[in-house]
């Protein structure tokens, strides 16, 4: 067993990175605008939503990040310069020029991120004005930057902790149209450890595999999904195994945040599964029940309805499940046994279906494959908030 | 261009085909008992759940069909006998036996379904002992039957129409964990026409093909589902190609009747997709839409925030999009032209999605595999009554 990692009280910075953000006249008040930027040049590495329809900042962004150099990340909410075209493109060069030049770096140094409704044209001229004067305003707690990123979250979402010298810091926001492929919707991290550009993608896909690329809100997929790594070297070498064990720790515990602040959620839902005959199959069953309406509504309603369990892993068709030899367990509970519903304490399975936490285990027993998934539960709240999304 | 279908103003059932339904007392006063019955040797096929912990009465269903002959069903509501092991199956005999007993005939030529909560005991005595007597009240309107075999539908469905001298009836209920793989949940198919089981078996998997199994309330597969067709001749021969054509304008209909009464919907939402590379690819990007939870609930709040069409069609990491060939309508109406948000009328589109039946069209222009698949939106009543299905 390795130690925890031990995430800072109060996150902070890496040296040398700092952020701003500003409400710039695309929402009524919010903040709308924030840079993120590093004193030097950074090594960096992204990956993206998998989505045919990328926004055109992701169209943007897999170009910028061919050279493996950033200074600086710009992002805009409220609208996310997605189904925009050409001049949706356009739009996104013209932003990355906006903070080049405000910073006193190069365009393609800087990686560009939009989050908000899709199909409507980018107030460029807003940014373009907005953005001028932010360096002025840089400072060193990355909550303000996490805030100046929200859509529909509802609290800002930062992180850091210690690599040796070295500090990593997550910034991120998630909350609908959540189910990453390649990243969750917006994810920063920031580094002063000193790695290349291609050790860093290695590293974040690595560690996104088992973290960003598990959770799922609601099965959809977004077409702005960005993670990227930046790592500006200021605080020299790390080991690297330690770095990825801290990466990847960071990432499991954004996820269970991004997942607890799911649209309407109330609950975090966890669900592992252990015993599969391959990994894959392991993430198949493990997705399968996290996304099932019905076993979200389970969890909603505290109702140990463990039959919606079974319906779940029934219906991944193409993984090897074996009735006789499928057990599962609700927070600690055993309350199935061999594929039959077990007989237990309907009053203690309930009391524990209603903390905010739900774990879900699963053993398949016909090899030994493992994955967890990452979720929340399906609310009234996540109906209310869609269904007048556009308008609102 | 053929005929359209003429489905019979009043629902009726074929030549030698009665049924009857009681309260047995597995629920408080409903229905939840019924018999459907031929006066004479049937023959037959069906289709049952892929999901990999099938009920025990499909277990047993199985083994009933090959022979591919029947002369009733007994259905239960309340209790779907699912995830309770050989005590499952052997419940399942007995309720096979208790209506061959109840019939005068054998309990190989009974198909048992059960429909209700996962992983309780079938109260076996009970229906045993319900079903003594019901051969008196065995009556000529398929309504009766409908009722007997609802959950949480809202109201009973049956339908029939003519083929020739012969008629079609379906009884079906559905309602909630609908994404069929062979069938709806509980679907019965009734005719006089003369048809042997084999060709019975083609035809049934022909029609449900675009129908039943393009139906999703939810993407949860049921433990219990069943398409039946039983044929018992007393009408003669009958045009096969007719007979087919008849019988999937019937689970079409069936299929939009379940759809729109999926739990707690207030839309039936249908979409087709064409020009897509295979039929399958169709089939996928169809799926995709009906059962992205923000176009559900963009359909229930009537807002057309078509970004979210373009996500959902984009998420098909699997299939052939080419953006610049992608077009969409609402209900007519051209939303996305060459995979960008068109300028439209938005009072318009809004007015026309606030009506009952919203029709969702893709053209991906890549090849020429069409598709539809049928679904509803999602709302609040869904979150209720699966926040509180099991103790209800």
């Amino acid at each position: 067993m390795t130690e925890p990692v031990a995430f800072h009280a109060t996150p902070r910075f890496p040296r040398g990175f700092r952020c701003a953000s500003r409400n710039v006249g695309l929402k009524p008040s919010a903040r709308d605008l924030t840079l993120f930027a590093s004193d030097r040049d950074a090594a960096a590495a992204a990956v993206f939503t998998r989505n045919h329809f990328p926004g055109a900042p992701v169209i943007l962004g897999r170009e910028t990040l061919r050279a493996g150099v950033l200074r600086a990340v710009i992002a805009n909410s409220k609208v996310s310069n997605v189904a925009t075209g050409q001049a949706g493109v356009d739009n996104a060069r013209r932003m990355a020029r906006a903070a080049a030049l405000e910073l006193g770096t190069t365009a393609d140094k800087v990686l560009v991120s939009s989050t908000g409704v899709i199909g409507v044209p980018l107030p460029i001229e807003k940014i373009e004005r907005g953005v001028v004067g932010m360096t002025a305003e840089l400072q060193d707690d990355p909550m303000v930057g996490a805030e100046g990123i929200m859509t529909t979250d509802s609290h800002p979402k930062a992180l850091s902790a210690s690599v040796g010298e070295a500090t990593i810091t997550w910034v991120a926001k998630g909350s609908g149209m959540i189910e990453p492929n390649m990243a969750t919707m917006l994810s920063y991290i920031f580094t002063d450890a000193a790695l290349d550009a291609a050790t860093l993608d290695r590293l974040l896909r690595e560690a996104v595999s088992g973290t960003f690329n598990m959770l799922s809100v609601d099965t959809d997929t977004s077409t702005s999904d960005t993670c990227a790594i930046l790592a500006n070297g200021a605080a020299g070498p790390v080991d690297e195994a330690e770095f990825l064990r801290v990466l990847r720790a960071g990432c499991t515990r954004m996820t269970e945040v991004l997942a607890r602040d799911g649209e309407g959620a109330e609950h975090l839902l966890r669900v592992s599964v252990r015993g599969a005959l391959t990994a894959l199959e392991a993430r198949v069953v493990a997705k399968s029940i996290v996304n099932s309406p019905l076993v979200k509504t389970m969890v909603h309603g505290a109702d140990p309805n463990v039959g919606r369990l079974l319906m779940a892993v029934g219906k991944c068709f193409t993984c090897t499940i074996v009735p006789a030899s499928t057990d599962a367990w609700i927070n600690g509970f055993q309350v199935v046994g061999r594929g039959e519903r077990l007989a237990f304490d309907d009053a203690v399975v309930r009391e524990t279906l209603s903390r905010e936490v739900v774990d879900i285990e699963v053993s398949l027993g016909v090899g030994d494959g493992s994955a967890t998934a990452y979720g929340c539960d399906l609310t009234k709240g996540y109906v209310d908030e869609n269904a007048a999304y556009y308008s609102s």
